[in-house]
């Protein structure tokens, strides 16, 4: 299998964009990667959304997208695993280069979360569940996500503020982030009054959807070099899944996906967990940071929030997460968050993460999730 | 690149299945394919859907279906691409394959358009058009093709009637084919009777939209000998896509897309396009087939209706099409299409494809199209 390497990068603000259409955010991101990758000539655009039919009424965005960029007449199409859309497109256009089909790839994931058509967003949101078997009973994302947390809070005997520490990080980075969109530190004691949304998910347990777009430039780890001063070389790539329904999981707190999807990147990329310099956890609700980084093989069962309480994942830490505020903070575009997380990945490789830049930067792990870690998608990344 | 193969099929009858669930007919598919490839192991689960959001605010299907069919925990994701969803995810497990990340896939078609969760399926299709300069306006699919078909007529001064072989042949295909959804042949008279749906589109010119569900397993080519006796090659695929608006082409009568990916697909595979023996056009409308085979190379502007007029498309013609029955006949499970195309060639390159089956079948075009031909997908297809 020939390598891949990722020579390009861009990103819009993740936040309320009224004044900008789904295209319109994925041209400003794709601009930005191509100027990004010094304009090399593209082969192919793989979009990767999750939403936009539900939300906007709009599907077909691989010609949509590439006739708006100008490139009307190339190979294009989109990728959608629910909210591991992003990471399914990495791989799909990983997959493209790596056989020699496509020589330059280009990645867009974009997303138009606060500008819905008809219904609610959380209506529309939970097309990703089961339509037969849990939104007839309303299960929402976060609704499910509760039932984790409750269950893991009886389950090993924690409180609420055990989760604490997950939100604190997110919060504290984001607010260096100049694209987060919530730039808020938590102050002392908001994280315990926060309102509720879905007991036990409060307000700072969960992330903001929001609207914006990702891309990256992506071709063979061969010819990379002599294209730009730093590509930064795609060494695994995974996808997992899991039983689609909680009830249907013989143990509710085991993201199998996780872990088999962990296991099989740091098989592809020889290389064992603690070698990992930074990982983007998929950090929609808090319940899923101490959730992966359990079977991510982090922390032991039930003890993943302790990673937060005693600093491991924060910038200084030993494995620092959502290092540019992550979903929590930066904001969760859906189908783009796992090319957000490749992206700011990407920075951190190439030492220009700006006040979030870590120490020593050489190998990140990132994981994309759809629903409730029914599908996991792990890369790793290396400069 | 390495080479790819098919190595089994399988697919369910067109049709209205209100007793069947999506996941069920995709079951009822994949189960014939893996049973007529052997039952090999399988890594990766390709689902290639175009409407599900839409129609049954069912999204994440890769999940889903890989969770229901029993292979919980193995790669799987969606392609989405309008009505060529299929053609894309097929090209997206062959690149899977030839890149080595993936050695044996299942790629999956499905569609169930006749229950639809709220609204109209007229309505609920206009999504792979252009939700801020299309839809708003009225256009659908029909209407669309309606002003091409006015236009062909008007540019090249011909009668409704110059479409009528289209229609012909397919429902003359369909009615031996058990897998149909219209399983009648055009009575002398009755195309030029048909009610109207946008004129000058009318009941027999356009195909219906069905139910239905597809699957192909794929492998690489060195090993595919070894599994079954009639391992059929992927020799060819391209991506093109065209100006995503009809109002923005410079030609409203040339699909750039059809020609762009046919002449790639042929230099691919080292073929003239006269050793193509049979070649599945995407005849939604009876206009696109004969666009269609006017810019793959096969007759000249404004005379590819003359290829059903003087029988070139039947099936002892010197290029049949829609041998099966075509969308028109078979019917047109959207997303699903495009896996259907290829089903069927495989039976006719296996010599397997009964009633209908076309002599000498030894390679085999197929076409997949999005919108109004702004993504066209070919394969070529050889035993």
């Amino acid at each position: 299998m020939n390598n891949t390497a990722i020579i390009g990068v861009g990103m819009t603000p993740v936040g309320e964009h009224w004044d900008k259409s789904l295209r319109q955010l994925a041209y400003e991101a794709a601009e930005k990667a191509l100027n990004d990758a010094g304009n090399p000539e593209i082969d192919a655009i793989y979009i990767a959304n999750a939403y936009a039919g539900t939300f906007n009424k709009q599907t077909h965005l691989g010609s949509l997208i590439a006739d708006y960029l100008g490139f009307s007449g190339i190979e294009a199409y989109t990728i959608e695993a629910a909210d591991a859309s992003g990471g399914a497109a990495l791989r799909t256009a990983h997959m493209a280069v790596a056989s020699g089909a496509v020589k330059t790839a280009l990645v867009i994931g974009v997303e138009k979360a606060t500008d819905i058509v008809g219904g609610s967003r959380t209506q529309a949101r939970t097309v990703s569940l089961d339509a037969d078997y849990e939104t007839p009973y309303g299960a929402t994302l976060t609704s499910l996500a509760a039932l984790l947390m409750r269950r893991y809070m009886y389950e090993y005997d924690v409180e609420l503020s055990a989760f604490e520490g997950f939100s604190v990080n997110a919060h504290s980075n984001g607010k260096l982030n100049t694209h987060a969109m919530y730039r808020n530190t938590l102050r002392e004691g908001a994280f315990a009054k926060a309102p509720m949304v879905s007991d036990p998910v409060s307000l700072f347990d969960g992330a903001p959807d929001g609207d914006g777009a990702a891309a990256l430039v992506i071709t063979s780890a061969d010819t990379a070099p002599d294209r730009v001063a730093q590509p930064i070389r795609i060494t695994a790539s995974s996808v997992a899944t899991d039983k689609f329904m909680l009830q249907e999981r013989k143990d509710l707190l085991w993201f199998s996906a996780v872990n088999k999807s962990v296991d099989t990147a740091l098989t592809q990329a020889k290389l064992s967990r603690n070698e990992i310099d930074l990982f983007e956890v998929h950090d929609a609700f808090t319940i899923l940071s101490a959730l992966s980084l359990e079977a991510a093989g982090y922390a032991e069962r039930g003890s993943g929030w302790q990673l937060a309480e005693n600093g491991t994942i924060f910038k200084d830490g030993t494995l620092p997460i959502s290092t540019s505020g992550g979903l929590k903070s930066r904001g969760n575009p859906a189908g783009a968050s796992g090319i957000y997380q490749a992206v700011e990945s990407v920075l951190q490789l190439r030492n220009l993460a700006g006040d979030n830049q870590i120490n020593d930067a050489n190998i990140a792990m990132i994981q994309s999730v759809g629903g409730l870690a029914s599908t996991v998608v792990t890369h790793i990344l290396q400069n």
